[in-house]
Formats: C-alpha cells, sequence, structure tokens
C-alpha cells in the first residue's frame, strides 16, 4: 500500500524500537513500499536503521539499500558486517549492485565480492572496470536477448527462464551467434505471434544503442530525445553488453538539477535542510570565504580613490547600483549560455555569429538601463556630470559583464569544467570588481580627478 | 537511422527547398527518426519547415508537431490550415492532441475539433476539461484495460486490437464492470500464463494510481519514487481515466528544471541562445530594471548619510563587501529550503526547530566570516572602530539574509507562488537594501556620528 508517512509514524516506530517492539514495526512495514520505508529510515538515526533492517525481510532491505542517497547509504554500511552487505547485494540488480561496491574501501569491496553467489561474481566484476559517469557505469547486466533464428516459443521460455532476475522486460534484444545487437522485438509482439515463428520475421532491425563509453549526459540525452524507456548498451564492435532503464536516467537527470542548482547558489556540496548544521554550515563557508575576499579586494582597490570619495561623497552613492547590476546581467549571461551548453540537441551557428548576438543583446539593454538611469539621477540630484558618469560607467558594466558572463562558461566546458560555477558567486565576485574598475575610471576621466 | 544532424546538412536541405528539390529532402528524411527531422526543422523557418511538413508522410508530420516546442508549434501552425492540423491530431497520442488544440485560439480549436474523426472526439473532448498542470492533463486516454473475469485469450484479443492505438503497453489494467480500478498485470505475466487462466488469478492487485486533479509535481515525485514508467490515473471513485507515461513525466522534469534556473537567474522568459535579439533583451529587461531601481534606492538611502562619508570615506570602501555577503548568504539559504519545498518527500519538523537551525547555521557562518574580516581589515587598515564597524555589520547582515532567504521562498511558497522567484535578483536587491541600512545604523552608532 502506498501510505503517507507522518512525523506521529516516525515518532512511533522509534518508540517501538526503543522499547525493542518488533510487533508494531513488522506489523506496519509489512504493507509499505520499499521506497516508503526508505523514507522512514532517513528519519531515524543509523543504529535505529539497523534494527529495521534486520527485521525486514532481505529482499525489501536490497531494494532499501539500492533506493539510499549515496553519502547517508555510506554512512549507513559502516554498522553492518560484509557478510551481511553481500547477502542485500546478492539480491540486487547488477547496476545498483556496482553502486554499492563503488562506495567501499578497496578491501571491504573485495571481502564482499568474495562473498557473492558465483554465478553473479562475473556480471559483477565486469561492470566494475566502467567509470560510473558513463554508459557503462549506469547499465545493468539484467535483460532479455533471444538469438536471430530463435523462434517466438523460444524467446518464452527464455523470459520465463529469466522472469525473476529481469524484473521489467520493455523490449526484448535480438542478437546473432556472437552476441551482436540487431534488433528488437517487443513482448506485446511476442504475445500477438504464433510460438512456431522466426523471430528473423517478426524483430525490428531499428533499434537506438550507445557506446559503453558515452558520457551520462549522451545516455539521458538520447533517452529523452527518443523517448525511451530502455537503451542497449554496446561495445565498438557492436556487441551487447547490458542495458539501462528509464528509472536510472530520471535519478541522473534529477541529480543533475540538483547538482546545477547548488553550483550556481555557492553550496558546495549536496546538502539537504535535514543535515546537521556543521555540514550545511561547512557546504556554504567556502563561496562566503571567496565573495568576502572580493569584497576587501573592492575596499583595498577603492581605497585608492579615498581622497577622491572624500571630496565627492555622491560617487560613493551608486556604487551599490553599479555592483548589483553587473551581477545581475552576469548571471543573466551565463545562464543562457550555460543553457545551450547542457544541451546536446543545439546546432551551433559560428563563434563570431553568436558573439555578435550576444554583443547586440547586450547594446539593447546597455543602452535602455543606462538612459533610465540618466534620466533619474539626473532628475533626482541635477547633476549633469554625475549622470553621465553613473550612466557611461552603467553601459559599459552591462556590455562588459555579459561579455565575461558569456565567455567564462564556455571557456570552463572547454576546459571540462562544470559551467554551472561560472553562474554562481564566481561571475558575481568577478563582476563587483570589474564594475567598481570601470565605474572608478570613468569618475576619475569624466571629472578630472 | 539515428544520424548526426550538422550544419551542412541543414545548409543542403535549406538548399534545396530553395530550388524545390524534393528528391534530396524525402531521400535523406525516409531513413531518419521523427525528432531528428525535429531538430531540422528548428534551423528552418516556418516556410522551409511547412515545404519539408507537406512532404512528409502525415504519421511522420505528426509525431513531429508533438515533438516541437510550445512556442515555436504555435508559431508554425499559423501556416497550416485547419484541416492540415485536423490530419495530423487524429494520428496523435491523445494527450499530445490536447496539448496542440489547448494552444490554438477558440475559434480555431472548435473548427479542428469538428475536422477530427468521430472515434478520437469523445476522448479529446474529455481530456481538455483538465488544467494542463495536473495529473488529468498529463495523461493520454490510450491504454489497455481488461475486465477482472476475462481469461488470458480474451485480453490478448483486446491487446491485438488496440494495437495500434497503444504502442507501448507497459502495463494492462484490470477493472471490474463499472471501470473501477483494481490492480494490473504485465505483459510478461500474459506471455507466460495459459490462454485460459482468469485474470483474477494471476493478476496483482497493488497498483500505484493517481487522482486527476493532483498537481504535475506529486505526478513526478510519485513516478521517481516507486520507478514507475507509466502510472493510471483515476477519479475520486477510482474509476480508470487514464495514464500517464514517463516520457511526459522527463519532459515536465525538465522543463520545471529550465523553469527555476531561469526564474533564479532573473530570466523572465523561455529563451534560448538562437532566440531573436529581441526576444532574450525582453527576458532580461524587467529583472534588470527592478535590480537598477534598487541600486537607485540604495543611492538615495545613502545619500542620507553624505556628509558622513565625506567625513569617513573609509565607510564606503566597505559598501561591496556588505552588499555581496549580503547577496551570497540570501541566495544561498533561499537554495537550501527551495530544495526542501520542492521535494514533496520530506518530512517536515517543526516550524520552531527549522528556524532554529537556520538560526544556528547563520551564527556560526556569521561568526567565521566577521572574524576574519575584523581580522583582515584590522591588518590591513590598523583602525579598530572601522574593524568594528564592518565586523560588528557583517554579522548582522549574515544573521538577517539568513532569516530573509529563509523565510521569503517559504511565504511566496504559501501563497501558491514558485519560491525560485526568491532565489534571484529578488533575493539580492532586497539584501542590498536590508545590508545597507544595517551597516549605515552600525557605524552610525558605533562612531557616534
Amino acid at each position: 500500500m502506498h501510505v503517507e508517512i507522518t512525523r506521529e509514524y516516525i515518532n512511533q516506530v522509534e518508540e517501538a524500537i526503543e522499547r525493542q517492539d518488533k510487533g508494531f514495526i513488522l506489523e506496519t512495514m509489512s504493507e509499505m513500499y520499499a521506497a516508503d520505508i526508505t523514507t522512514v529510515l532517513y528519519e531515524l538515526d543509523a543504529n535505529e536503521s539497523k534494527y529495521v533492517m534486520d527485521l525486514l525481510p532481505p529482499e525489501v532491505g536490497s531494494e532499501i539499500l539500492s533506493d539510499l542517497d549515496y553519502d547517508i547509504r555510506t554512512d549507513f554500511l559502516q554498522h553492518f558486517t560484509t557478510k551481511e552487505i553481500a547477502r542485500y547485494v546478492n539480491l540486487m540488480d547488477s547496476d545498483d549492485a556496482v553502486d554499492i561496491l563503488n562506495e567501499q574501501t578497496v578491501q571491504r569491496r573485495e571481502e564482499i565480492i568474495a562473498l557473492l553467489d558465483e554465478d553473479r561474481t562475473a556480471a559483477i566484476l565486469d561492470l566494475l572496470h566502467y567509470e560510473e559517469d558513463c554508459a557503462g557505469g549506469l547499465m545493468a547486466k539484467e535483460l532479455i536477448k533471444v538469438n536471430l533464428n530463435w523462434r517466438v516459443r523460444q524467446c518464452i521460455e527464455e523470459i520465463r527462464r529469466q522472469a525473476e532476475d529481469v524484473a521489467r522486460i520493455y523490449t526484448v534484444y535480438v542478437v546473432d551467434n556472437r552476441d551482436i545487437l540487431l534488433g528488437r522485438v517487443s513482448v506485446k509482439n511476442l504475445l500477438l505471434s504464433k510460438d512456431d515463428v522466426l523471430i528473423k520475421d517478426i524483430y525490428n532491425p531499428d533499434v537506438i544503442s550507445i557506446e559503453s563509453y558515452k558520457d551520462e549526459n549522451e545516455v539521458v540525452a538520447l533517452m529523452q530525445k527518443y523517448d525511451l524507456e530502455s537503451i542497449p548498451v554496446v561495445n565498438i564492435q557492436g556487441r551487447l553488453l547490458g542495458r539501462i532503464t528509464i528509472d536510472d536516467v530520471v535519478d541522473v537527470m534529477q541529480e543533475q538539477a540538483e547538482l546545477s542548482r547548488q553550483l550556481m547558489t555557492g553550496i558546495t556540496e549536496n546538502v539537504e535542510e535535514d543535515d546537521s548544521v556543521y555540514r550545511i554550515s561547512r557546504s556554504r563557508l567556502p563561496w562566503l570565504i571567496i565573495g568576502m575576499v572580493g569584497g576587501l579586494l573592492a575596499a583595498q582597490f577603492m581605497g585608492l580613490f579615498e581622497a577622491d570619495i572624500a571630496m565627492l561623497p555622491a560617487v560613493a552613492l551608486f556604487v551599490p547600483l553599479i555592483t548589483a547590476t553587473g551581477g545581475n546581467v552576469g548571471i543573466q549571461s551565463s545562464s543562457i549560455i550555460i543553457q545551450t551548453l547542457s544541451s546536446n540537441t543545439v546546432i551551433f551557428e559560428h563563434f563570431g555569429q553568436r558573439m555578435l548576438k550576444v554583443l547586440l543583446v547586450a547594446l539593447l539593454n546597455a543602452a535602455i538601463i543606462s538612459m533610465l538611469v540618466f534620466g533619474l539621477t539626473y532628475l533626482f540630484r541635477n547633476d549633469l556630470t554625475l549622470s553621465l558618469v553613473v550612466s557611461v560607467a552603467l553601459f559599459s558594466v552591462v556590455m562588459l559583464a555579459s561579455l565575461m558572463g558569456t565567455l567564462t562558461p564556455m571557456v570552463l566546458d572547454r576546459f571540462g569544467i562544470n559551467p554551472a560555477v561560472a553562474a554562481g558567486p564566481f561571475i558575481t565576485t568577478a563582476n563587483d570588481l570589474l564594475g567598481l574598475a570601470i565605474y572608478f575610471a570613468v569618475a576619475h576621466a569624466l571629472y578630472n580627478l
């Protein structure tokens, strides 16, 4: 049953653990989905979770372990013996099993592998070779493949034989004698075909596959573009190695969205509201300190003009306007270029044409904003030189921040760094300094200071 | 065949259209997936696209139309007669058909509906009743349902009958005589069962469904949590109305990620790099103007202290440090609370406990940052009062920006506004003003100005 997990229920579970009331836990949880029990475990501490896990059937436990977030799982598994872990890993899909093994220390990993069922070891050792963020690292070994020369009857037998290992079939893959992927046949087609029909007469040779070394972003883009619920993974020769299912791709998408949000907002670790004060604080400090250093550099720089400010304090009043506008323009520009960089489907115009467009947009916005500022400043302060200084500086800041905001992510991407880094405090801090330099240079020139 | 679309190919297509070379277009595109042709059309203008669409088989054209982005599709369909649109809509899944109808003016919509095949009209009129962003608005009518009392043989007949309409089955839904959803049976189970077995003996009564009025975010959360590739939609009585498939949910996730990125970076429309200069510029201006007004208000406010700045220009030097730190802290705080608000799976602690934690994190970071700033300022400027003013103000700014950054998204969410609005220029602008007020208040107090 799909239930709403309430704070009251969590409290009841905690009390039940306290008084060792196995009955309450087993009775309430036997009706629940593994994913709901996982939600409960997130609210318990590691010892309490261990107590609950020990009560549950190993099949449910292995589903829960597959579900858990990486960082929580690492803490959590510290409380389990390698034998206990091996029992769970034996019951998992091979892709989840490998994720968990990759999170262990080398020694613990070897110990767990030694305890696995023999028929699982080969598949898992094979999967351990792949980088985690490529197609090979996402795929599972569990799939149904049939030979081109089989009849429908043999396919059904094969499905029956593997029914327990492959929970969701989606598509049956058709291979030749050397395991080269030739096509696919849907379960629906098998169901609607006579038992003695040959696969080669009903299969569909049109199948989208991906090579094992391709990046996970390409997997996401392909599956999304062609609306696939699973994709076969092949090696360079075209041999069928495994398959990736849509639920894993949905998780990758979710992680990537969270990662870029964190990068853009200056948070360096994957934290959530219910993490510890220390952990949340630690994830936020690096960017705060970088921002602080930027602010102190700005103070040092403005210090060069301290005498000017004493003489013309009105110049100081517009510092927040300059820095804030530079920051806003920089973030907007990087947002647009990052979107292009992260979608694999866009076809690029030539670099020159793209930059021309960036400059045209910047020119239009810079003109509008600086004219407005000129008018309003003159209206309120009735000082032509000051209005001119502020609006000319603002114009230059918008132009330069647009360029910086566009080029920085492109350069980072070229060097293999996630360009979303550039959409947050980094761009803001750099633009603050740049904006101030322009502002005081313009003031100096126009006031003949 | 899955092909890489190159700029060269686009140019060749454009030239072929120019010289009315139907052969080249048909020959190259007949081998391509609809999704790849869509990529090509994005690079052509509306008239060129229309020329290509007229050459393609209507089945391919209807897939392309279903694929297109909302805003492009609206421009695009201006060039088609209602009769042409109706022909495509007739071939689409009902959910895509309804999306397109919803994008038309009322008159055009009625005209198209009048031209649809009779057997489709009822399903489509029914779907038009639902809001676009609820489960009912996402579902399609195409699904396979079987009666509890049927035998496997009848199910297979039903699947055969609907084979063309329901491309991907995933799950066969089991209903009673009144269409109440009772459970599910997988195609695999049907394949492995004897023809005369009763459905009631093999079906799984454990099925996760969602009511039609539930928000699309709940659909995404449920399907992701339970790793579903499709979910049945029911009314309040439990009657089966339709189903939502994972490919639509993946699109919703993608849209939401893009929407929050845009909100966070101060972009008001869904723009991409290859949109027009005018459109990109227009999407960016509103937040630039709001930031500008904030900056001018800051200037007005600081103007109150113009005489003080003239006397003590050193105070002005630290304005960028104060505003930047306030901005960074505010964005970080809202990022964390927005993540909690957008995930439906988190169980809230009591409001008081959550605020206590926010304050503890703020306290820790504020203490570290302001001590560092105190030390560094004293080191560089050797001025105890100034160092004290800056660090006390910074401490208060971090505390207040944390509170504001946390509370603003919560309040917006309560009023049904997307809290991501608060993670961008809004928080930054508000924090700039707040920070300045604190800073000058502290300076005034400590300097006895």
